[in-house]
């Protein structure tokens, strides 16, 4: 375990400007020599340590319900919200302070219509009826009794990174605020097959209308047979019991579909023989064409890559180097089978790393070193999922509407790197 | 998707006293079935709700970091310590609270020596010396400029499960005061092994000298080889920043290893020729044999598994019926591979259902369809790992030191049912 000579470094170009073959980060010999060298001006060299002051007296004692270190306190999400409209808007989960999949309760995005309620859980009931042979309610203890499937899986606002389309020059502005409306979970709930089936659909019935006990009554219509699918009545988010901002005590979760679907303080659902039009998909969630026609029921999430790092104000500062860049993929039809990243605009693409299983509708991690040679360059990734399908251009993505739209956009981020400062900025590219 | 008929109903007896073949949740017809009529007792027939207070005014507004609900605060580890020890001892996570497989971070267990110190991350370092070619310290933010890899991988303290083998009748007492000692998180951090080659490993540097910031300086001693295979310095737990009682700012994790070896505010790495045989791997961590003689690092843990529900508290509420039995199973050696359930005292098993993907050193959530009779019962779980290694029963265990130990307890446990109410208790069968 000698240093290595510089001529056994793994350095092999996978694409142009500096992009290096992911077996940097595949092999675990070549994770070593990748660090070797390139990254020891990180370190100091020194061999004694100061004894800091917190050894020299007890710390503090066991907690039953632990906090964050003080000095992370400016992990926060940003807020959205109209001016007046309390408990109206958006809270964006600060994705460039996160590193790995797992978003914390704490930090997952929102998108409130009137507010969170405060929810007594004993108080609280389930509602199947409509084209049902027998209309059921449900306690929470009565749904604690049936059988439960766990998955970890993405959730994302369909408006998320809707300021990239519609803000005519690119908005400069943390990654959360400008992508922050996704987040993954581990989630653990109820089938809904298992109780619509216990309630006895209709053969007429086709549709369910799913409305949250919040003060906007937020009403969502969905097609029974992604609720016979994999639609589950969430109770546990990543261990324990929903938090009220995620739809405390119970919510619906529909894997992949814009996150507004799986609506939170989930209280009713109704079959019905069709969608039922309510304001929350029809003055919401839809979007005008250039021909003045509506595309409505635009459900699944596309499949979608950004690089988090580096990313608006997560600079190049140590100069020409190698660096890693990270990122999340997701698609709303499956797993993430490739990603590509480009350090030249998209001239030539090299496939990144992808860490752990790649798992369905889940957030995964991608990695990618690049040995950046202090020039201006414009970094890209784009993200295939296991349809086949592959992530679009900005451009493409408004030709197919003719015009901004404010909902789905999963087109590739652009980063600008500044040659020198190693600045990083938002780029329509 | 009207209803069936009973005779449709997939109850294939898969072993004694009422298992059910675990078809029953893989195939999803067939967990449609499970639900039907079986569990109908818990819904009532009605079809209207009525509209609660908190539909009548708007929530709260949007928050930066999201606290649980006011009616989930029931929800906290129970702490064990010594009289008079402020800051030594553990604090056990509620395993019978929560589901999935992720433990939340305010949730994960603990295990301090001398309290949690409050550690000011930018004068906190990490020192690399003892027979290395170039000793070496890192900030934090130098780390941050390396390569990273993320794991969701579990943490078991060796002490866990004690109170089963050195008390003489068996305690009564909610799950995670039995086995909470063991938590899961998605771990994300350096790989050591990086840095290590930075420093470079003189031939006969063998151990490694891992040793903490808290106020005892908690300190073990690590084989070089499981240093430079799968060690990470640990930065983010579960998407965020470590928390102060899981290490902030860094910690080692050893994959897999008892986990007061994953040595919290990591300060000092010092590589030598053999162990350094601190206090903390000789007074503790150390099991004294039947014949006097001490048994020393004992490193992995064992496989194992626990049934999560029913548990001591966790009654049989409903009488006779189906009730689903979940569980968690882990090893430190690899994936699990295998769950069996036996309600007959382990004379007959059947194999469980397991959720999901079964990572490597990851808790793993199994479940069982259990038809219960009403009578009295033996319930138990038993796992098995990819290397072929099967949990022990517990007087195996016994016998094997010659008297109780008090570390690696990966026995099985039974829990006995009594007939008619239904009530758990903790038994030694």
């Amino acid at each position: 375990m000698s240093k290595n000579s510089s001529k056994d470094l793994n350095l092999e170009p996978a694409a142009g400007n500096g992009l290096l073959h992911r077996r940097v980060f595949l092999s675990r010999s070549a994770a070593m020599v990748g660090g070797l060298g390139l990254l020891s001006a990180q370190a100091s060299k020194a061999d004694t340590l100061e004894v800091p002051p917190w050894m020299l007296e007890p710390g503090a004692h066991m907690s039953g319900y632990g906090q964050r270190s003080e000095y992370e306190q400016g992990t926060q999400r940003i807020i959205g919200s109209p001016p007046g409209l309390i408990g109206n808007g958006v809270s964006f989960t600060p994705l460039e302070k996160l590193h790995g999949t797992i978003t914390p309760n704490s930090l997952h995005f929102e998108r409130h219509h009137s507010g969170v309620p405060n929810i007594n859980p004993d108080e609280h009931r389930l509602l199947i009826h409509g084209l049902v042979s027998r209309p059921l309610v449900f306690t929470i203890d009565d749904l604690m009794r049936y059988p439960t499937v766990t998955k970890t899986q993405f959730l994302e606002c369909s408006g998320n990174s809707r300021g990239n389309l519609v803000e005519p020059t690119p908005q400069q502005a943390p990654l959360g605020v400008l992508h922050g409306l996704v987040s993954c979970s581990e989630w653990t709930g109820v089938p809904l097959s298992v109780l619509m089936e216990e309630a006895g659909v209709n053969p007429e019935g086709r549709w369910v209308l799913a409305e949250g006990a919040d003060a906007a009554a937020m009403s969502r219509s969905i097609p029974l047979e992604k609720i016979m699918d994999d639609a589950i009545i969430a109770l546990y988010q990543n261990g324990e019991r929903l938090r009220p901002g995620n739809g405390y005590p119970m919510r619906l979760f529909l894997p992949g579909w814009e996150g507004n679907m799986s609506v939170k303080w989930l209280r009713r659902l109704k079959v019905n023989t069709g969608p039922t039009m309510t304001r929350d998909e029809t003055s919401h969630y839809t979007d005008v064409l250039a021909n003045g026609r509506s595309r409505i029921f635009t459900f699944p999430m596309g499949v979608k890559s950004i690089i988090t790092s580096p990313s608006v104000g997560l600079n190049l500062n140590s100069g020409p180097g190698v660096y890693e860049i990270i990122g999340l993929a997701w698609s709303g039809a499956g797993r993430i089978t490739r990603v590509e990243v480009s350090a030249d605009n998209g001239n030539t693409w090299a496939e990144a790393a992808i860490s752990g299983p790649a798992l369905d509708k889940s957030l995964t991690r991608f990695r990618m070193a690049w040995n950046w040679n202090g020039g201006s360059a414009i970094l890209k990734s784009r993200a295939f999922d296991e349809t086949g399908a592959e992530q679009p251009l900005r451009e493409e993505l408004i030709s197919e509407y003719g015009q901004p739209r404010n909902y789905h956009n999963n087109a590739i981020q652009a980063w600008s790197i500044e040659a020198a400062n190693g600045e990083v900025t938002n780029v329509y590219a």
